[in-house]
C-alpha cells in the first residue's frame, strides 16, 4: 500500500489502527494480574511495588535531538519507531514516554504521541485526560495553594509574609489571562490580598517531584520539602510545617502509577509524569522508567528539547536522582530542522539547500560534542521528511561518515517499525560496550562553578554571568545550606545559548543567570535565564476551534 | 457481631468490606461487555449508549429530606441503605447518586458516600478522583474561559464587553481567596485586565448541563446555548459564536459516560453528576437516572439538601427535561434534626427531648404537603441515630400515625439493607399504585408566577418580591424569548424562608429575589435569593491537616 504521506492525518492513522486489550500486552510483559488496574479497554495504571525486581535491569536507551525549530525534528515519533524496531529485530523492549499537557492541545495542532505510523494508542485518550495524573497534579497544588491562603486569613500563626509566597497556582490551560492576578480581594471574608499568578500544570514543582520520586514515601518526604514563601523574618516555610503533606500524598497516590499503553505495533509503551524541560528536568518519572527496566531487556525514553536541555537534565538530575544512567542516545535531526539551523526561512524549507543544510550541521555538532563529553557515543537518526531531496540525504550521510559519526536514515513515520530497523542495529551496538558515562559536574561544587560547567561543556559558552539578584539568592540558598543540589538551568529550547534567535552553534557567548529558585522537593535550583514562560497563552485561531465529536463518540480535529 | 457505633468510622467499615469484581455487578445487571470501561478493579464507565432500552422503564423512588440542620440526617446513607433492603426482598435495584465534589472533602470531615453499612465503595476513591468527571468539567469550564479572555486579547471580534463577562472560572477547591481576583494583569502582552472570580466546580453551569443531557449530541448543543455574557451593545454572547461548543463536548466525553460501582452489600450503584442544588438543580445526570431504569426494576435516587430544594427542582427541571417521574418519594427525619427544627441547641441533642421534638415535626409536615402537592404520596424515613430514646422515636412514630403518614424506622446505618426492610416494603406498597404526579407550574407561566408558585406552594411563604435590578433583567430576559423556562431558585438550604436561621415552618414571609440569571445551556433561570455562596473557605482545621497515607497506599484520616 502506498501511503500518501501528505494529506494522512496523524487521528485518522490512529483510528484505524487495530488495538490489543491491555491485558494482553501486560500478560506478554508478565505484569501480574494484580498490578494492572485497567482504565477502559486500552489503558490501564501499573502498580509498581508489584513487578519483581531484575537483577539485569534493562538498559536505558535515550532518545534526544538537535535544538528544536518551527520545523519539528520528531523526537516522539522517532522513539515510538526505535522501540517498534527493536521489537520488530526481537528485543524485548519497552518504550518510556512523557505524558502530554492537555493545555497546549487545545492551542496548537501537534501532539505528543508520536505521528504517522509511530505513534502510541489510543491517541486521543493519552492527549486529553490520560488517566487523572495531571488533573491530580493540578489538584494537589491548588489544594496546597488554598491551604495556604487559609491559614493566613485564618491567623497566620506561621506569620507567612503574603509578599514572600512563591507557591503558585496552577492549571492545565494555555491562560495568559491567569499570569498575573490579584487575589483575596473583596472584604474581611474573603482571604488577604496580594499578587499571584497560575503556571500551567506542567510546570509545578508537584509535576517534578512525581516523576523524580522513588515511591510513595519518597514522593511524601519530597512534598514535606517543598519551601513555598518565607516568613516576615525572612526563614522559608515548608509543607511539613503547614502539615498537608499526608493530604498531598493522599491526592497523588493513584498518579504515581505508571500508565500502560501500546504502540500501533503493539509495543508496550510506559507514558508517565510530563515535566516541563525548560522550568524542570523535562523527563518521565524515574518510576515509570525503572519499572521498564524491570519488564524488558532495553528500555527507549525521550527527554524534552535538544540534548543542551533535556538530555543534560537526564544526565544530572534524573540519573543522579534515579540511579540509573543512559547506556545509549540518539540523536533525532531532520533536514529541514538542520536548514533552519543553517539560515533558511521556514517558508522556504521545500526548496533543495544543501548549502543551508551542511551550514547548520553545526548545531547538530555541537550535541555530539556534549553527548561525548558525558561518556557516550551518539547515534544520529536522520528522520525523513517527504520534501526531503536525495542530494541533501546524501550530504548528510556522507557528513556524518566522514566524521565516524554513526547514522541512520529513519523512515518511521511512514513504515513504523520496518523504517527504524538501520538505527536500532546501531544502537544496539553501542549496548553491547561498556559504559562510560561519567556527569561533568559534582554536586559538591558550588552553584557557580555547576553553573559555568553546564555553560562552557553543554552549551559551548564563554562564561555565565550572575545578576546581583541571582548572586543574593545564592548567598542565601548556600546559607540554609540548600547547595550541594544538581542545576536545573531554564532557557530557551530554541538556542544553545539564551537568545532564542541564536541559532547553529554560537560560541563566545555569554549567559545570564537572573535569578535562582530552589526546588527542595524536586531536589534542584533552577536557574532562570532571558524570559521564562510558565503559563503559555493560546494563538489567534485555537486548535479548539477545529476540535470535534463525531456521532459514535470518537475525536475530531483532534491533531 | 454488636456494632460500636460510637467508634466506627465509615472508612474503617469501607476499608473492611469485601467488593466483588466490578464485571461482576455490571454482568449481574445484564450490562453487554463492551458497554463497560473497567477503572481499576472496582470502578467503570458505562456507554448508555450500548443497553438495551426497555419497554417497561424502572420505577424512581425519589429519596429527600426534611430542611437539613448541623444534625445530619443521613440522606445517602438511607438512599444506599434502602437500595441494599430492596435487594435483599428480592427487587432488582439500582442505586443512582450525586459523585462528590473534592475540594469540600479537604476541609470538613464528611462524605457524600452513604455512611456505616449502607456505604457505597470504593469510598475513598469516589470522594477522591472518582473517574475524572469533575476533572474533566473543571478543563472544559476553564477551557471556555481561556478562549473568551483569548478571544478579546485577539482582536474581540465580537465585541465582547470584559466588564459584562458572566463566564466564571472554576476549581474544585474550596478556595475563598479566589472569590473576587483581577486577572490580566502585567501589561499588553499578558490579556485585557478585568474583574473575575472563581467558582467551586460542581457550580458550574457545565456540571448541570452534563447532567440534564440526554446524550452527546444533546450535551453540545446545551454547551452552544451557554450565554457567556454581552457585548458592548449588550447583545448576549454564546458559546456558538465563539465556535468552541465542539472542543468542549470533546472534553466532556468521556465524563459523560455514568458510573458503575457498588455499595457495601454489592447492590449496583451509578453514582454520576453533582450539580450544587442552590445554584443548581441538586439531581444526579439524566443520563444514569435513565440508564438504571433500563436496567433495574426499582432506581432509588436522591435530590440535594431538604424537599423545598432538591425536590422541587427533581420535579420541576430533572423530571421535565428528560421525561421521567418519580414514582415514590421518601422524606428522610431524624430525631435529632427535628429536635434542632424545634429549637434545641446542637450541642445539647443527646438529652431526650420529645417537646422539642414534637415542636419540630412541623418542618416534616411542610415538606409532605409538598410533596402531596406534587401529587404523591411520601413516605417517611426514620433514620435512627444512637442517642435517639424510646420516647422520642415512639412520638416520631405516633405523630406520624395519627396523621396517617407512612413511616419507617431504618437502622441502615448499623445494618445495612437489613436494617431498611420495613421501609423497602412501604415503598414499594406505593410502587403499586398508579402515579398522580404533576408538575405545581407550567413553563409558560411568566417568570413572576413560576417564582410565586414555588414560593407559595413549596415553600409556604406569603409572596415573593423581585429587587428592581432582578426586574430589569426579567424584562431582558423576556425580551430575548429566554422566559419560557423552569426556575432554578437559589435558596438557602437551611429555612423554608430566604433565612437561615428561620428553622421549623415559617409563615407569613416573604422572599426576596434579587438577581436573575439565565442559564440557556442548563434550561433554567436561576433566581437568587440571600446570599448565595458559590466558592466555600476552607475552616480553621482542615481535614487535609488529618489526611495521610499508609505504607499499603490506602488512605487514612478520610473521614
Amino acid at each position: 500500500m502506498k501511503v500518501n504521506v501528505e494529506t494522512l492525518s496523524d487521528l485518522s492513522i490512529a483510528k484505524n489502527a487495530k488495538m490489543q486489550p491491555i491485558r494482553k500486552i501486560s500478560d506478554e510483559l508478565g505484569i501480574p494480574e494484580d498490578a494492572v488496574e485497567q482504565y477502559g479497554h486500552y489503558k490501564a495504571k501499573i502498580d509498581p511495588t508489584k513487578i519483581a525486581v531484575k537483577t539485569n535491569l534493562g538498559k536505558v536507551v535515550l532518545v534526544t535531538a538537535i535544538s528544536p525549530t518551527a520545523a519539528g525534528e520528531g523526537k516522539s515519533t522517532v522513539t515510538v519507531g526505535l522501540a517498534d524496531a527493536m521489537k520488530k529485530i526481537g528485543q524485548s523492549v519497552v518504550v518510556a514516554l512523557r505524558e502530554p499537557s492537555l493545555g497546549p492541545v487545545m492551542g496548537v495542532k501537534g501532539g505528543a504521541t508520536g505521528g504517522g505510523f509511530a505513534q502510541v494508542l489510543p491517541m486521543e485518550e493519552i492527549n486529553l485526560h490520560f488517566n487523572g495524573d495531571l488533573h491530580a497534579i493540578t489538584t494537589a497544588n491548588n489544594a496546597l495553594a488554598a491551604i495556604i491562603d487559609n491559614h493566613i486569613h485564618q491567623g497566620n500563626e506561621l506569620q507567612i509574609d503574603p509578599r514572600r509566597i512563591i507557591w503558585k497556582r496552577v492549571l492545565d490551560m494555555n491562560d495568559r489571562a491567569l499570569r498575573h492576578i490579584t487575589i483575596g480581594l473583596g472584604g474581611p471574608t474573603q482571604g488577604i490580598p496580594r499578587e499571584d499568578g497560575f503556571d500551567i500544570t506542567v510546570a509545578s514543582e508537584i509535576m517534578a517531584i512525581l516523576c523524580l520520586a522513588k515511591d510513595l514515601s519518597d514522593l511524601k518526604e519530597r512534598l514535606a520539602q517543598i519551601v513555598i514563601g518565607y516568613t516576615y523574618a525572612k526563614e522559608p516555610v515548608t509543607v511539613r510545617a503547614l502539615g498537608v503533606e499526608g493530604a498531598l500524598t493522599l491526592l497523588l497516590k493513584e498518579a504515581l502509577k505508571p500508565n500502560l499503553v501500546q504502540t500501533i505495533e503493539g509495543t508496550p509503551a510506559l507514558i508517565h509524569g510530563g515535566p516541563f524541560a525548560n522550568i524542570a528536568h523535562g523527563c518521565n518519572s524515574i518510576i515509570a522508567t525503572k519499572t521498564a527496566m524491570n519488564l524488558a531487556d532495553v528500555v527507549v525514553t525521550e527527554a524534552g528539547f535538544g540534548a543542551d536541555l533535556g538530555a543534560e537534565k537526564f544526565m544530572h538530575i534524573k540519573s543522579r536522582q534515579g540511579d540509573l544512567s543512559p547506556d545509549a542516545v540518539v540523536i533525532v535531526a531532520t533536514i529541514r530542522a538542520l536548514k533552519m539551523q543553517g539560515g533558511k526561512q521556514k517558508d522556504l524549507l521545500k526548496e533543495e539547500d544543501v548549502t543551508a543544510l551542511l551550514k547548520g550541521t553545526n548545531n547538530l555538532e555541537k550535541h555530539i560534542d556534549t553527548i561525548r563529553a558525558f561518556g557516550i557515543e551518539p547515534v544520529v537518526a536522520l528522520n525523513k521528511f517527504f520534501t526531503d531531496t536525495t542530494a541533501e540525504l546524501n550530504a548528510l550521510l556522507s557528513w556524518c561518515e566522514e566524521r565516524s559519526i554513526a547514522i541512520a536514515l529513519t523512515e518511521v513515520w511512514e513504515k513504523g517499525g520496518a523504517g527504524g530497523v538501520e538505527l536500532a542495529k546501531l544502537v544496539l551496538n553501542e549496548l553491547e560496550k561498556p559504559s562510560n558515562f561519567a556527569p561533568l559536574y559534582s554536586v559538591s561544587d558550588t552553584i557557580e562553578q555547576k553553573v559555568r560547567t553546564i555553560v562552557q561543556q553543554v552549551y559551548g559558552g564563554k562564561d555565565v554571568v550572575f545578576t546581583d539578584a541571582a548572586k543574593k539568592q545564592i548567598d542565601q540558598i548556600t546559607a540554609y545550606g540548600w547547595d550541594a543540589l544538581p542545576i536545573c538551568m531554564a532557557k530557551t529550547q530554541y538556542s544553545l545559548s539564551d537568545q532564542p534567535k541564536l541559532l547553529g552553534r554560537p560560541t563566545d557567548f555569554t549567559i545570564t543567570v537572573r535569578e535562582v529558585i530552589p526546588k527542595l522537593g524536586a531536589g534542584f535550583l533552577v536557574c532562570l535565564t532571558g524570559d521564562i514562560m510558565t503559563m503559555p497563552g493560546l494563538p489567534k485561531k485555537p486548535a479548539a476551534l477545529n476540535m470535534d465529536v463525531s456521532e459514535d463518540g470518537s475525536a475530531i480535529g483532534l491533531f
